[in-house]
């Protein structure tokens, strides 16, 4: 079945309709999706990727509200993909994050979708890339990617965008576990949210402090801003500091680099997903099942089915 | 290099510096670890996998601390294999945990392994897995595997295991979120640890309400135990639990099923890494990076590249 050229059409001229359809082509592997992806490619790389990510309860969702808000009073089309890395046991707060951006949801220029990383065996970051190639070709001027910071999600998040926000809160004491675990090296900058609480100078101070002994590398040094963006403070500031690292990126070339690696990436992906497909023909799939029993019993082993398989 | 046999023959032996290293092996990925795990094969099969998932803070470690206790009083050898997902944002009480296990730690018949899951490709189902059949080989009759469940870790921890034991605290309305999340699934029983806190009976009765609305397959139905690890009360019926568990998949012949089931899993892992491996050869990589700059320039498409190196 070929793709509907006029789908297409629909989808690269912003229609949500199709976009919607287009991203659950990618979410569910539709066996159309990786066509799509190839004749939207052409259109793609205008788009700025933003990753913002963080603990849970930080207010990841209500400053990714607020930037979508900024964004469309300058004009700009905005796609949101928050991806829920399905916890069991913080589904609950994530279900209340969502709730909290309705207020753009009904924005034309804005296109949000959720998507959860549950189950997916190429994790999170393949099948986001994916829509936000989607949103790109459709138009996006600035997609933003949010995820809780929990497992892998962030580092995949990173490399996903362009530039990488942690947002953290002053009490938690997640400043310093989040130096410790190596945040570092994802953040290109933090934001310290709801700074109108007790102890966010000092929590400012301690990551600036840790800051001050590494450099970032590219001679970018990632600050620390201060938001409370339930009351809308300081998301102008950080609105800059993204325009400020992409300038930065895009004069030592960085930017480019940085999208040639995600497509490498992506071309492996391809490749394995495709030997695997055609490794596993009905011979072998059969070869395999007749050797459990002697795998089970112990009289070969799985390492040995494997090279026998591979001999075929 | 081959194997050094007398390194194998040690680890089978159950020595716990030869036992340490071949772990270190499988997780570093050794060039030998292979053939470490061919060698070993014939030796797997005699230890009983239970899994311990469940929210950060419900006492999983204390409880397999105490269940370790427990099997160490029946002289039977136990390994402990805690896999850290790594969120920068828990890590901190990760580690508190990791402290109360100290009592078993001293116990020469306990063998205790903490794992990261962080940037591991595969997940932590492979290496925990390989992990254990370490220990499996070097004579552990039970083997626990622990894990915070955050996102996919305790999908895996299930795969991974014989019985799965899914632990939840009276306070947090955790238990209706995991009956929400489907972790009904995945949970062969519930206890609800801390049982001593205001709401355990409530708590428990919910689980219970749900649970009676399905029924678990196989004819096991999960029920809920109550305990306070802390004190050690409940842990011995905790043991008789996964010892009925036990008893249920073997009488109804699931425990070779489900095994069955792990090594084609795993077979077809290896397939898919040995392909990988196979395919990048140097003229590939080669075509490749030639190619990068026509992605970049939108000549062409990753999805062209992809076509262009399976046709070589």
């Amino acid at each position: 079945m070929p793709l509907d050229p006029q789908f297409v059409e629909r989808m690269l001229a912003g229609d949500r309709v199709a976009i919607a359809r287009g991203i659950s082509m990618v979410e569910n592997e539709h066996p159309d999706a990786v066509a799509l992806l190839r004749s939207i490619y052409p259109k793609t790389g205008k788009a700025y990727c933003v990753g913002i990510t963080g603990p849970p309860g930080a207010g990841k969702s209500t400053l990714t509200n607020k930037l979508a808000k900024l964004y469309r009073s300058q004009k700009k089309k905005v796609g949101i993909i928050a991806v829920d890395p399905t916890s069991p046991f913080t589904g609950g707060a994530l279900l209340g994050d969502r709730v909290r951006m309705t207020d753009v949801e009904l924005d034309e220029g804005v296109f949000i979708r959720s998507m959860a990383s549950r189950g997916s065996l190429g994790g999170l970051s393949k099948t986001a890339r994916e829509a936000a190639d989607i949103l790109d070709a459709s138009g996006c001027n600035v997609i933003l990617l949010e995820t809780v910071g929990v497992g892998q999600s962030e580092l995949d998040i990173a490399r996903a965008a362009d530039t990488t926000v942690v947002v953290l809160v002053p009490e938690s004491g997640d400043s310093i576990q989040a130096m410790k675990a190596g945040l570092m090296e994802i953040a290109d900058f933090f934001v310290m949210n709801k700074s109108d609480r007790a102890g966010a100078e000092q929590a400012v101070m301690s990551i600036k402090t840790v800051l001050g002994f590494k450099l970032h590398g590219e001679g970018w040094m990632p600050d620390v801003l201060q938001t409370v963006a339930q009351d809308g403070k300081g998301i102008e500031a950080v609105a800059e500091m993204i325009e400020k690292h992409r300038a930065s990126l895009e004069s030592a070339g960085m930017l480019v680099k940085r999208r040639a690696v995600r497509l490498e990436e992506r071309i492996h992906e391809l490749i394995s997903e495709r030997l695997h497909v055609t490794f596993w023909n009905a011979s072998r799939e059969k070869l395999l099942s007749s050797s459990m029993e002697q795998v089970l019993s112990f009289k070969t082993t799985p390492y040995d089915v494997v090279e026998k398989l591979l001999a075929t």
